[in-house]
């Protein structure tokens, strides 16, 4: 079986269901791996490093995958826009910022242009500009993210854009969440937090295994990391990764952060370098409650298919034709 | 057609769908509505007053019904408990705070104990405890609540709670979130702001026109209304409401609104008596974006039904069978 929408004729894919291209951690082989499953791998540039991206395209070898970039960073490297469409992505995504002013260079491709967005009006904007497709992302996203729920969400997006494919993302890693998803009236899914701890991912060996072994109550948003790692992000998004140690101190002391900021950083990074992720961000969403074990991303996805399909089957059994003595009444 | 799942034969009603207790909003004459389309109301008994649950209850006449109390409120009065269950309600729910004090009480009558629950450790409580089901509550909701989605949250007090029925609540007020719940592995819905502008509802002509007209983006969590009130809610809990001129001035200076807080009060408490939106709380979740008109509970819970019939039905579609040739291959 298959669960085949219009997603899939768009972006030619079998299964309707993405890679998010979390940063760092969405390289070459989990792209690769998504893709040659059925799905469409993205593979997270996020800042913006060409050396990393040429690796990582080198990486995903013969495999038809896409990238993702965060549009506020990209202003700031704009020639890494022709780094990656010299490679000729399926699809190229855009988060978090102003995308005009790369419009006319990417609509001169062949590249699916996709759009992740926070708000409704975000999803009206991205609706002018003829995007090919839309990322309605939820708060219980990991990474960056902004304030609206998946459920809602979702609904509320395919209300205002009609007949651009929808893509849900947020809280998304099993096969409920897909069938849910297409019930919100979504096309697909992005997921990153059901990657996350994919064998072919790029996060360390701690950071997969905290992931696991959390759960979706131990995540949360804060600006806490994002001021560790000396990122100016804009002030609508903050991330949401598992809380510990590090966010606990500083939570609800960003000023204290700030004002330690030397000492702060240069701990977090040595942790990073040690990969202790009690004090590291171990950036996933609250999806975490449904990833159980490290495996390799083509069973994540190919159960999340099948599980989906069981679903849809199982919720069409509850729905009843009224009994012919009913009729009658 | 109708959809019918284990919830439905618990509390024995033909639609898996319940109103929200919405304090002082599902009055009887909502909940009765809701019961006689096929649902099953309960009324906001909130933080509890024992001439207003007189009242109500017999507004809602013969209608079979259910109630909602705020638990911590309960624990401060707690002889409403007896008040409440000499009506011999179908269905008691209790949301936030300990009710074990209460169990032993409950159960020696012929009601349904419902618990709702913002957190993974909530449920495991709440299953413990042996209560008929479970609400599992995101952030997206209107009034109080937690920090967890729901789209993430119900699968994951699925895998928790096992067979006891979970009930979905928060950003569902269509046959789309009522779909995707039941993909989630719920056994229905718990519904508030889709029945907020009601005609049956106790809310305001301006609330329930200022909910018709905002949308999701417009609502936040916060504290703010909760102190204007003189309400001292537990830190774990916070309040969603519609965005307006109290909230944006106060939003960020809680300690000034408490400095200020009987001229606050005052200006808050005459806004409530002129039905001055902009400054009183207009209580609805995110689920605001897809309420689009008032009329009778009726409609809307009819409505709901059929829409998540057709997009079951829809999504049952999009399953495809893999064709005769590839299973050769």
């Amino acid at each position: 079986m298959s669960i085949h929408t219009p997603l899939c004729e768009l972006l030619g894919i079998e299964h309707p269901v993405l890679l998010a291209p979390m940063a760092g951690v969405s390289g070459g082989a989990l792209a690769a791996a998504v893709s040659w499953a059925g799905g469409l791998g993205l593979i997270g540039g996020g800042y913006g490093d060409a050396d990393w991206l040429e690796r990582e395209f080198n990486a995903a070898g013969d495999a038809r995958i896409g990238a993702g970039l965060i549009t506020w960073s990209l202003a700031r490297r704009p020639h890494l826009l022709d780094l990656v469409l010299d490679r000729a992505p399926a699809a190229l995504m855009l988060s978090f910022g102003d995308y005009q002013p790369f419009l006319s260079r990417i609509r001169d491709e062949q590249t699916k242009f996709i759009v992740q967005v926070q708000t409704l009006n975000q999803a009206r904007e991205a609706m002018d500009a003829g995007v090919d497709a839309i990322v309605a992302q939820g708060t219980e996203a990991g990474g960056h993210g902004g304030t609206r729920a998946t459920l809602p969400f979702v609904p509320a997006v395919v209300d205002i854009v009609k007949e651009i494919p929808v893509i849900a993302a947020g809280g998304i890693a099993d096969g409920r969440g897909l069938a849910a998803a297409l019930a919100l009236g979504a096309s697909g899914v992005l997921c990153g937090t059901g990657f996350f701890a994919s064998d072919e991912s790029l996060a360390s060996d701690n950071a997969k295994l905290t992931a696991v072994c959390g759960n979706g109550d131990d995540t949360e948003r804060s600006s806490v990391f994002d001021i560790a790692r000396g990122l100016d992000w804009p002030p609508d998004w903050n991330i949401r990764a598992m809380r510990n140690s590090f966010t606990r101190r500083w939570r609800e002391d960003i000023d204290g952060l700030v004002r330690n900021l030397p000492e702060e950083q240069a701990r977090f990074n040595a942790a990073w370098a040690a990969d202790e992720t009690d004090i590291t961000a171990v950036i996933v969403g609250e999806a975490a409650d449904l990833i159980k074990t490290r495996e390799p991303a083509q069973a994540t996805l190919h159960r999340m298919i099948s599980q989906a399909e069981d679903h849809l089957r199982r919720i069409g059994r509850l729905v009843k034709p009224i009994t012919k003595d009913r009729d009658i009444e």
